[in-house]
């Protein structure tokens, strides 16, 4: 049990704090992962203290020079963790004030532990972002260079899970681009939220020295500062946007992982999966199992969970500032390495997917996937829809009687079920020519696929260059 | 039980469906709620058609003469709404064609379900988003005009729920006005992704027709198209998202329904409630509950527990459209009036607050709120500052023991436990200097916080003329 | 807008309700399900007083008369529910009051609205507890029904989704029988702590009436009564807990209709869906969508969204009502019929499923289940199992490449790989006989098949009878 | 990069796993956690296996002396763990073989990984809910300890958070106490459901060879064993319910904790905190920060959060056991520190609060929580109930208006509200008087506290000897 002289706000205390109670409340163990956003968020308030004259320029160099060996210390690993000093401000604080002496103390004014955590963690969470955002963009990479190699693939389109109309694997490939680049889009604008100072905000109430907010945001990068103290230091909203951002990315992580693995299935064997994220089995020979589509799709209800922490920890909070909010950023950091390693897992498999298009030719016929189309082309023809559909439907089900596509079907045969088709029907059901015919802005036409994968582009190109 | 040939699919099917599944599947009941939003994008889709040359001008006139009087019948209560036509599309549009006939049919060219249900739900949301907008401006306009009436009233504000330092009431509100602005931004954010027309995707594949994807959604207010026809049919992020924006708008009602409560709580008597948003007790007649309040702070979890639904639904969905995503409006339809009548009722309460001054003043007291600036100016009179913080501390023990504040302690008194006072002490306690001190950009003084309210005005002019 | 002096409570009230406050906080336009329960309650309630000699014989006797008469009002469509009565109980009980008078007014002794809600509420989850016991045993049968018919039907077990074991179809089936029956007895367990009387808890304190809380608990099917007060008036667990359980029923559910969903896709083909449980396309022919399946499982979120609410909401509520607690009704009433619903609609899907045994056994075949049997047989014959897993794994190869099954190929072949193999390899590697190895307790063989049916069947004997 | 050889199951793979998936995919940095269940288990499946003749009994010895080698290593700190050896089992097993040779592989007989790491999660879920159960009854100490002290004290007890009645403390610490009571009841049934042997199951199908699960169980103190192999590994219910019950455990905690931090604010000043549960401030030397209540509040939040993630894990999945499955252990890990964690902390917090009576009587009279009683005494006295009501309302008006509560009123000034008051009225508006009245079951008064105690007593006693 640490002695309660040891804490600095001992004073009107006469018992110790509880060794149970030391090790619930610490957080040093975790938020020491801020340590590079603390060290530079007070490099910034020391200059911008001197800049203001609130200290001397000097004192503001020593703390610097101060900070700077903690730093390298940290990142030596020879620095000094202590559980009593709660967190990581603390630790870094003392360390600091060990090196350079008075100046050290000096670094407190004008803020206090509240405002500072609020920027460490605002600084740390951009940091992630910036970082999700390049994920995404190595992950819509591999998807356009798939995208890319097969764009005359084609494969049964479903909607219910059931076989509906063909459509391009590039078009399949590239819907998961479009919502990886919403989701980019989503994050860019909560980084507007996140890049906000509340530096100054102190414990609540703002502060009595002459201090200029908007000059330690600039230097950290921060678009905007805090327009109220109170909010500033009880603010985590930032924070839950985040993680909801990431809750949406695996969302649509875990469709395209559920797509791979049932690919993956013999039954389907659309694609053949890399060695190099699969495994196998000790027991069972002939396995190749998709663990890594599998992780990531489990991994979803990771960062849901952390969500929903959040969103519990700020419900009914009053003003201002309350420990509770400690709770926030282990469930940050779970969902980060958790969105940051699935995206990077599914770059992985994405580019290294060997695609199956003689099993996807296969699942076409089995799918009747241009049975529409027969109809169309009834209908073209003059015979009231309803009965187009009808007639299309019986020849469906000749072709499943004898385990063909529609196309393999003889003129007589069609002609037997509807008098109106002609040679030229065998056009019509050619599933590329299904394919082309919608050529529509966003359809799966190789025109409208070339569009698209030419916008992905040149959104991959801004940011990747 | 419905007779299959009434099924528009019953082609291939030789059972009807069961009277258990009809009930299970139908929608009707509670998709008609978007009616308008389905009448407003069929007129769209026909223009566009007649202007592309798909249909014949004439047809068009037709069917949005045939819609304009199914919306009429529709709003004079005079439409019969059929379980056995599904949803509010195959309603709307049997009706349709019984009016106008032919034409009627023609309506579904170039579209499906898939991509007409999305639309009608993206407008729908949009609606609800734009009327949150002005509801939440209406709540940030009652608490500016309380923070007019409050600038110079003090209570105490509070860290860990424990008195800290005196600040404004008028910041300490205005500290939920920023929440709020903040809210109204990120729904802003979320209009850009709900305002994408996915009119044209058709079924999942896009159309063969020549359509005009951006002439349908200009007219429809829509600032973007589909980028991709399988992401488009089954994209919900953007209900999603507005139900995580209503969540976090809950939050912040949630913390502020919990101070009403609390300051209602006679020990605080910091408000009293309006009668006209409080109840009493027919068995105890002293009582005047925060029920309001109450309702708002719990009727957070019906939100969370949406978003919560949402997130759930789309999980592992393969592509394209499921009907697991049918499960996609209620939540939404939930958590609008959840979040549009939580908003309305605050912004009821609060205009009608009356705000307790003296109750506040006796917890200023009570709270020792002005220790820390007994500590800083026996500091800035060179005394030590672990020291000055433990003769601060002495003095707050003994006005607790006196069941005074610091600021009624005799001078004698003050000096006994720290030698450096001097008289202009009183001045330096006074709770309106300490307010005043702090007068940094986003503090708690009066210059701070009339600079706030002016943004939070303009702010508000801008949204409500 | 209501007159103040219609309220109960309106004595120390000047101004009336606000409109939008009378519509925020009003339940009686769902608590009304609660009528039943409510009438139920009373009646109990009023029979104990009697016999306590609180109240005369005569009142109880005309109390009852009258609720009685206010039932079969509710029941024929008479009854005029009024909102600005509020709630269930008050809408009852005035019109009790008009009925029988002044003894009506008795009814109210020793009670008080706070531990009669929670009364009727335990009352009504207690009976739709009692309903998805019987729900979840038809759909027990209906999947026993299936495993009886495929007791040799053999499909593939997966493991990550890939084909491990040859297994028993009705191995499989009864795989959810028994999720479903520890369903059962999950429900069953929190029915004991559903049916709790929390009667004569009053507001909050207990009753200064000499009730006997066991009399009238017996009455009304309680077997215990409540321990305190306090807690009485508060806890809502009991709903929490039963729509838990329904969330793990909706995750078992949601799992099968994966399942089912998948093996309606024709590359499965290993089911064919009941017309009446399934949907067609008005525009594609060839679909039949597992539209009851898929619902289902996008409801699982529904209920889960309702365990989010109902956590949400007794967060951090002090002592002892709040009226955050009226949010407990519909989240509860939402789970009842999703659950109840989905596990109808189930029971008549399973029941009607079509299982194509010739599918399955192509499955078997492209899965290569029996390459683990290879392996055995040739460590069985001394091979180390590393070099024997190796020899199957180059089998699996050369079958996969000839598009046949391990047993297909010819005994030269086999023994070209592994020179150990003799013609009984043939034996060991027929499915059936994979399959009715696996004969210890549990397993999938025959034997322990029909052990695991007959354990079914007695349980469902005794629930069903 | 592990080379593909040091792989079990590499055979036919020609390529090594990636590096970032082994990083993704391993488990061991947590699943150590299971070491000392691993060795039991299997220990209890070598004996079993001996017992059954399926491995000589000297193999038996060897594997159990090995195994009991590896724990004492493990326990000492020079286990080597190797996350090439991905997880606990195989970390384990290997090393095994390392010491005990042959016999080691023998161990995996008639067991696969899949029913074993079910079967170690099994034990330690077991294990922790035995160590919940423990510090629930701590903590129903520490409530009954505190209850027995404050028998006579008298505080108000609230409705909305308004003064309702007066309570007795006792009463209102007894209802934290049932509250657990019930948690530990269900923790109970819960385990009912934990303690099943899924051990034999093997992969999915069920084992070959002659096993005896009961035999296996009963060592391991299982009650039961699995019904159905595919089931059995692909379960995890078991630790859903149990996360479940953590959460209302938690939901409790933060109901106490709620009223904790809102009695050690000033205003209310119900409760002194003790310092060892307790933090200060480094600035405001006045501050007493009750930082163990808000921990507990704020991480409720990650009890629900692991909840919601496991339910999102098994949404869905196909059967057997799927990868997603390995993301079961790191939420109940973290919902089991924490709730063991709060439980702790709330024990040693609450035996050491400090209540204070003076400052509940004082609110006693500010909440005017005896005016029920005078509207009761002026009914009893012929006064109708609405007069009595509004009359008692009146003199509430008057004692709020002089600063005093309805006791300190003069007969006089009472009679001038309601003439039919007499001197007797003073022993009816006497707290301890109110609180005696209510002396039926389960209510406030003294005679049922005592009822109360005893039965927590005997429950304690059970428990704890």
């Amino acid at each position: 049990m640490s002695k309660k002289l040891d804490k600095l706000w001992g004073g009107r205390f006469s018992e110790s704090t509880h060794r149970l109670m030391e090790e619930f409340s610490e957080s040093v163990s975790y938020d020491r992962a801020l340590y590079e956003q603390d060290i530079r968020g007070s490099m910034a308030h020391a200059r911008m203290l001197a800049d203001q004259g609130v200290i001397p320029a000097e004192d503001a160099k020593a703390i610097c020079r101060g900070l700077e060996q903690v730093k390298q210390e940290i990142e030596a690993g020879e620095f000094v963790w202590k559980t009593e000093f709660e967190d990581v401000h603390m630790n870094i604080e003392s360390r600091l004030t060990e090196i350079v002496g008075e100046a050290g103390k000096k670094l407190h004014t004008g803020r206090s532990r509240n405002d500072q955590v609020a920027l460490d963690f605002r600084l740390y969470v951009a940091d992630r972002l910036e970082n999700w955002r390049k994920a995404i963009a190595a992950l819509v990479s591999a998807l356009a260079d798939q995208a890319e190699l097969h764009r005359k693939t084609i494969l049964p389109g479903c909607t219910h899970f059931q076989p509906a109309q063909p459509v391009a694997l590039a078009h399949h490939l590239l819907a998961y681009a479009t919502m990886l680049m919403r989701d980019e889009e989503r994050i860019t604008d909560c980084l507007k939220r996140v890049r906000v100072s509340p530096l100054g905000a102190a414990a609540l109430a703002g502060t009595t020295y002459p201090i200029d907010p908007e000059r330690s945001a600039k230097e950290l990068n921060l678009h905007e500062t805090f327009a109220n103290s109170m909010d500033a230091v009880s603010d985590r909203d930032f924070a839950v946007e985040a993680v909801f951002c990431g809750s949406l990315v695996m969302a649509h992580l875990s469709r395209l992982a559920e797509e791979i693995i049932i690919w993956a299935n013999p039954n389907f064997g659309f694609v053949k999966l890399p060695d190099a994220f699969a495994t196998g089995s000790s027991i069972m020979p002939q396995k190749k199992n998709p663990d890594s589509a599998e992780l990531v799709r489990g991994k979803t209800g990771r960062v849901y969970g952390a969500l929903m922490s959040l969103l519990t920890v700020v419900k009914g909070l009053p003003m201002a500032y309350n420990r509770d909010l400690q709770e926030d950023k282990e469930p940050f950091f779970d969902a980060d390495s958790t969105v940051s390693g699935s995206l990077g897992i599914m770059a992985g498999l994405v580019s290294e997917l060997d695609f199956q298009a003689d099993a996807m030719l296969k699942a076409l016929d089995k799918g009747f996937v241009n049975a529409t189309e027969l109809a169309d082309y009834l209908a073209a023809r003059g015979v009231p829809f309803r009965e187009a559909h009808h007639a299309s439907g019986r020849a469906v089900a000749l072709a499943e009687s004898k385990g063909c596509g529609l196309e393999a079907l003889s003129l007589e045969e069609l002609q037997a079920i509807a008098p109106a088709v002609e040679p030229d029907v065998y056009e019509v059901l050619d599933y590329a020519n299904c394919v082309a015919r919608r050529k529509a802005p966003g359809g799966t036409g190789p025109d409208s696929v070339a569009l698209q994968l030419g916008e992905v582009e040149k959104w991959l190109f801004i940011r990747t260059t």
